[in-house]
């Protein structure tokens, strides 16, 4: 709509503007760093930034999207007659095997979070009806009914021992996230 | 401060008001629920009720200090020899053994807050502190470190199992809620 000028490239990788925020976040702390700080470190305009992500607080909660969709993606390809658990460890394995390009921000994304009590309690828990395609997962997979209380109860507990897993790689561990959840599911399974 | 007419009771019982109030969210919806409609339900005064609790959501999110408190007590109350798992199992059977008097209000508590994504979005987890509680007390009842991964996922998994009991019991279940809650983590002590 606006005109635009000529000769400036005006292709800009939202990854690339979450990587420089999360950075700058996690090094300075989310409350102390302005929009404005984020558009001139990635440098991009103002404008541009907003168009991207029209909140500072869409930078952290940008990803959580994409890893539910790799995880419900992941758990409709497991085969059906799999133990629920066995396919729960298994396709959370896959979704937390983030690609390269973004496992760095993924670290830095889940340390804001964590140090920003404020952040961490606006949270989405997980975009909606991904805890209840888990329910539903465990209760065809181990032939139970869905509404009963160990279906809830188990996808509760793997989402639970998952995001405790990332959370701690994202602190204290240099290895892959997906080793380190996997680690974590291995005793559940 | 204010004039205090003579000849009225100016006692009033904050479990009854939260009763009443989370008792009209779940029939009606909490979205279509006025602080007027529930002052009036309540038989008390708008500014009464304000005092008491200064937004509508602070009257759904009002016992969930209780619960950790008697939580974090039961915790600290265990033998030391005890293994976390077991000793975790224990405490939550005292913590969601809820006074006769809040039992319904709860159920009513946990039914409105699952049935408002946006209420659920905004609920504080737990009162700051309490998952730091229980992952020190999982390092030194099983004798590990408390910065290692192990003790993170135990008490992440033990505070998801719990609070889907707890959820489940809400909806589908008219026996007691720490009964509920046992079963749920007899399978992972």
């Amino acid at each position: 709509m606006a005109d635009r000028p000529t000769g400036r490239p005006r292709t800009i990788d939202p990854d690339r503007v979450s990587l420089v925020a999360l950075r700058l976040f996690d090094e300075r702390g989310y409350d102390f760093v302005s929009m404005d700080e984020v558009a001139a470190a990635a440098g991009v305009s103002r404008r541009s930034l907003f168009r991207l992500f029209p909140t500072k607080a869409s930078l952290v909660w940008g990803g959580l999207d994409e890893f539910a969709e790799r995880l419900t993606a992941a758990l409709d390809a497991r085969p059906a007659d799999e133990p629920a658990r066995a396919g729960l460890r298994a396709a959370y394995r896959t979704a937390a095997t983030f690609p390269d390009a973004v496992v760095e921000t993924t670290r830095h994304r889940l340390r804001v979070i964590r140090a920003n009590p404020t952040l961490a309690r606006e949270a989405p828990r997980f975009p909606g009806g991904t805890e209840e395609h888990l329910v539903r997962f465990v209760a065809e997979h181990d032939g139970v009914r869905a509404d009963g209380l160990a279906p809830a109860v188990t996808a509760a507990v793997v989402i639970g021992a998952a995001t405790a897993a990332l959370r701690w790689w994202a602190e204290q561990d240099d290895s892959r996230p997906e080793d380190v959840v996997d680690r974590a599911l291995r005793d559940l399974s």
